[in-house]
């Protein structure tokens, strides 16, 4: 018996946080919906994670996902940007963890890999891959359309793994 | 008309998170409390996370602070060590905002300058200035004594700030 399962992926940043949300059965994937959920710049830190999580937390009870995707951060030598997009990247796993979600967690090269084949593409070629994988497939924003390359990422090796978990039952 | 005010001061990182409490009436200040928070280093950084933002979330319900006070993370050139650091980071800020609790953020030389009285000083300095200005403070850390010289700072800070609104309103 096969069941749809629903997948977030997750594109973090402290000013935008991108999401795509996709259905899975068997070998299929539908379009659910995407967006991104953004945070005032004008605003304390403090203040902005809270929007973040909200915001996040929000989409999650909108659409319960049952498990998550999310995008391994890019460690570039701007300490200050690291710092930030890791203080983003704490509450864009937090917020699934705590609603019980096993998040998955992907690096770009992978994300570009399943999606385009090769481990070097630009968001162009991302973008242009998830509408002809999921024709039905909206999205306002590269961070959104990145965020569905996620979720779709995730598809492709939980599908792997799902079937390799049953060739070894079939065969033990 | 003075009141207390409780403070919290908080030391963030991914494996032990400090936290300090003090009361502060006027120019006093006294120890309510201290501890750390930690995360199993065995379990995945999801989970870790909420283990930091469940301890931190039940400290703070615990002892009901007015203000919170956190350090400003210190960048380095160890990108993944920075990445780490912002993720808990951002739990630290997350749990007190969320409670809607203001919180202050101190360089770490700028907590030292306040309870040292220089800018360099190492960490058994700021544990002993820590017992000289609150004899009653007792902390199993030094994470836990560098939370509670935080909020120290915070205390020293917030009453200048609140003298020179004083002295504002009063030549208005």
């Amino acid at each position: 018996m096969t069941e749809t399962t629903r997948i977030i992926g997750i594109d973090p940043g402290l000013r935008r946080t991108g999401w795509g949300v996709i259905d899975v059965l068997g070998n299929s994937v539908r379009f659910v919906a995407s967006g991104i959920v953004t945070s005032d710049g004008e605003a304390d830190l403090a203040a902005r994670l809270v929007q973040l999580h909200d915001g996040l937390d929000e989409v999650l009870h909108r659409h319960q996902p049952h498990e998550a995707a999310i995008e391994q951060t890019f460690v570039n030598k701007d300490a200050g940007a690291t710092l930030k997009l890791g203080q983003a990247r704490g509450i864009a796993l937090l917020v699934p963890a705590r609603r019980g979600l096993v998040i998955a967690e992907y690096a770009p090269n992978a994300v570009k890999k399943a999606i385009v084949g090769a481990g070097h593409a630009d968001k162009s070629q991302i973008q242009m891959m998830v509408k002809v994988l999921m024709p039905k497939a909206t999205f306002e924003s590269a961070d959104a359309a990145d965020a569905l390359a996620i979720a779709m990422t995730h598809a492709h090796h939980r599908g792997s793994a799902a079937g390799r978990l049953a060739r070894a039952a079939a065969c033990s």
